[in-house]
């Protein structure tokens, strides 16, 4: 099925207790797309860089089955720059840098072919232009995915409302679900968010795994407790793209084949931290990655007898 | 089996964002004997009290099948006493006094029928009394649990070492495995504490649930999203009052039944937290037991089918 991935695609310089990078490839679109591509071989992608940004990766979308109409390359522009340092702790950062560059005046345009899109993924990205997304579809997909973060709770929230109302997933971590709802506990957090619009909420809670609620139940997805985390960016992206491009896959939108996607999800974002950027996201095999689910499912096996 | 408990019998004076106390039944050997007696009807404990603390309690003890031979009642004496202040995300708390009062001078003195225990759990205290305990004992236990605190590390960090090796599972929380440790990576910090002594390592992580390590595997408890965190106090107590009362009663100490002694542990203390103190963990039933089991076990089922 056609899967349709709206967000950034940029240039990081990333600094964690283990190292520093110069500009590598980075942004939400980037990991959400090779994420999915190893479910689904239907990606269409709508974003935006600079002249100045990597041929060799857009080459590797293109050989991952991501379709690059809806790509704008900006001639004479740069591409949106973000640099960030890790604290010791790996959950907390400080941003060094932003360059809005092309994404400044970003104006997605989503090509004909696309808008008839089956599963949409909406990136991180200004809440405005995720609205302007879904107004040039022709016909509601059959499934919308939404990620965002507090900065856009702190500037652009009653557009984030607008967004958030038209989705049927969204994807926050703990302290976004708590910022949302006003509510600390988390099951009361997501009766809240759940009311706002979408069926299904997903809790990332990084080193903590993830949660999903919907009206009916609640179930928890572990992290794969690692060796080395090594850089933590994009972690959220993978892990939405290997969700969507499970349920791409599969065709099946079911709350039981959610729990699926999650795990999936949760594979692919385990691989993400264990390398710097998207590097550990490409050239994976089908092997690797069912061989890391079968990890997840392991991690929770236990067998229990109830009278 | 019989099942040997040491540790704190105690007044709490608690404040949450939910509520306050005033002096309330507290201690770690309070939470572990009542967590406890859910699963082994053969328990005997050793702590200290005042001749001020509850008879009341101590009666209820008493027909949850927990032997009071080794409870020393000091006359004219005060209990221990600590009060503590949550804040509003309960994850992190103030001391607001600590009255040691009968524990400044405490001297576990097991009886000789106790002494052939196969059980042992030794509950959050000093070292060189956990040490003294042991040197008691007429023969290895089976098993020998130990529950510690960062506090310990601070300070009796030598002591605190003698212990670890010689028992066979250590609970503690994140923080505690990393400083124990000096790792950031759960994984590294396993690794380097299994070495120390234990076989098994327990990574109590509250409400992101809880990790075991041995030298093979890993395994992974979640903890059940609740609507109402009401009070943490005791929470990691009772986890080990059910996970010991779990393998004394079932006799098998293998990786698979610590697997789920795990899980009846996380159960227990997920009713703690409901309510102040030791509320919630008075008058269960068998049936609210398995009820919360089965929940856990809900929580995590996922069908995956791997080629």
């Amino acid at each position: 099925m056609s899967l349709l991935v709206i967000g950034t695609v940029a240039f990081d310089a990333i600094e964690t207790p283990f190292g520093k990078t110069d500009k590598i490839v980075g942004g939400a679109a980037s990991y959400i797309s090779l994420a999915a591509s190893y479910f689904s071989k239907n990606i269409n992608l709508v974003s935006v860089v600079g002249d100045d940004f990597s041929k060799d990766f857009l080459a590797l979308l293109q050989t991952q089955g991501v379709n690059l109409e809806g790509l704008q390359i900006k001639k004479g522009e740069k591409s949106f720059f973000w640099a960030g340092k890790y604290h010791n702790d790996l959950n907390n950062r400080d941003t060094l840098d932003t360059q809005l560059n092309v994404l400044a005046n970003f104006n997605p345009i989503v090509p004909e072919l696309y808008q008839n899109c089956e599963f949409l993924m909406l990136g991180n990205l200004m809440p405005s232009l995720q609205l302007n997304v879904l107004a040039q579809l022709k016909k509601r997909p059959k499934l919308i995915v939404l990620d965002t973060m507090n900065f856009w709770m702190d500037i652009a929230l009653d557009d984030l409302k607008k967004v958030i109302a038209q989705v049927d997933v969204l994807t926050i971590n703990d302290s976004e679900a708590r910022q949302l709802s006003g509510e600390y506990s988390l099951v009361k957090a997501a009766q809240k968010i759940i009311a706002m619009g979408p069926q299904t909420l997903i809790i990332k809670k990084g080193e903590h795994g993830a949660l999903l609620f919907n009206k009916q139940e609640v179930f928890f997805a572990p992290a794969l407790p690692l060796e080395e985390v090594f850089d933590p960016t994009g972690a959220g992206d993978s892990f939405a793209g290997g969700f969507i491009g499970y349920l791409a896959k599969t065709k099946d939108i079911s709350a039981d084949n959610m729990k699926r996607a999650i795990i999936y999800g949760s594979a692919m974002a385990s691989f993400t931290v264990e390398k710097f950027g998207t590097e550990r996201l490409i050239g994976l095999t089908q092997h690797d990655v069912e061989n890391r689910v079968q990890q997840f499912l392991d991690l929770v096996q236990v067998d229990i007898t109830l009278v």
